[in-house]
């Protein structure tokens, strides 16, 4: 392979615990919203609110006023108020990076990596990850997909990120846990691809060679022994 | 005066400081997007931002997109980003009770009154408040003007609530900030009116009989020597 001048990485599930967020999130919005009157109990509500995201989509933005519709208390504005609450606090405090980002991070820029983000999502909710990530200052480039208006896999995406960075994508790797969205692109792309094995998709295996990462790491600092 | 049996209160500068909150914010969100990119120094950003919320009123939506396009960074999503998040980050953080407020609401509760809130604003947004303050079970009533479609100091706010927590106007007490809201309106509907001195209507005197307040206090617990 060329020699490898930068590496890019997906912010959910790769740069911190995104899913341990989302279930810390819906648990704690659920007895909050049980605190200030919804008479359910808290798994009966978390069943709910999931069948809701899944119906609905993640990006939704009233599944709180849907779930206190099914049980009757629709526009109760405590309840509302209380599950809202608790979504925004939780969601903040679960924005931390994972114990070894950082360190892994500082490493690759030491070592004479440039390293930059690609990711999906609105422009807005993704730099407010990586303000609270405490990160808006470690890329050299940071690309999501609503500025160039492309979703993952789009080559298009990776190929972008490498030209901003000032490499080939050759010369990139990117880092994601996603098999379907960061290792299909940014393979297409011809970048060396590392999955890595974090959240819901972690039990993911290829089921196409367009699906097959070059390398597979438990966690962050995992790279730092391929990239040597 | 008949024999009290409820106190009503209003929320901002009353049960917490939101002059001191509302400081914060700005200064906070404002150093936040300089950190972001944002090229102004604080004193400017601030005065930039005050003259936009007094224009467009404070539940205006786009304070600070209107502030990025007056210096070039219209629609940046970092620098928007960077602004949100120390906005909410810190309104969550200033909204604490003030140190009397509740020793006070747990003395009047133990004294055998009913308590209750009236105020304005939208439903949600003032549960938010009273349930980051820890305070959304003490209160027997909680009357917000979106939900009767009335704003003070429409007397209707008041007898509606006095009728609700089960006592004449003439029996109850309310305690706010504003005289031209709080004391005007509570006064009209034949409450024992409090005008607490936080705020900036602190420095507010009556200009018409119908803004005199029965009772001055400093602080909170100043009305527990009142209400003997």
């Amino acid at each position: 392979m060329d020699k490898i001048k930068a590496v890019f990485f997906d912010i959910d599930n790769t740069l911190y615990d995104s899913a341990l967020q989302v279930e810390m999130v819906r648990s704690n919005a659920i007895k909050a919203m049980i605190e200030a009157g919804l008479d359910i109990d808290v798994e009966e509500g978390l069943q709910a609110l999931k069948d809701i995201v899944a119906l609905r989509g993640s990006n939704y933005q009233n599944h709180f006023d849907e779930l206190l519709k099914k049980y009757g208390c629709e526009g109760n504005p405590r309840i509302l108020a209380a599950g809202i609450l608790a979504y925004h606090n939780t969601k903040l405090s679960y924005l931390v990076p994972f114990p070894d980002t950082i360190p892994t991070l500082l490493t690759l820029r030491q070592r004479g990596y440039k390293i930059g983000v690609i990711t999906e999502g609105r422009s807005v909710k993704q730099w407010e990850k990586l303000i609270s990530l405490g990160l808006q200052h470690f890329f050299h480039v940071v690309l999501i997909s609503e500025e160039v208006a492309k979703q993952k896999p789009d080559l298009e995406l990776f190929i972008t990120a490498a030209k901003r960075i000032g490499c080939k994508p050759a010369e990139a790797v990117m880092v994601g846990d996603r098999l379907d969205k960061d290792i299909v692109g940014a393979k297409a792309a011809g970048m060396t691809t590392i999955q890595i094995l974090k959240g819901k998709y972690s039990d993911q295996r290829p089921t196409c060679p367009g699906e097959e990462p070059d390398y597979v790491v438990p966690d962050l600092k995992g790279i730092l022994s391929i990239l040597k």
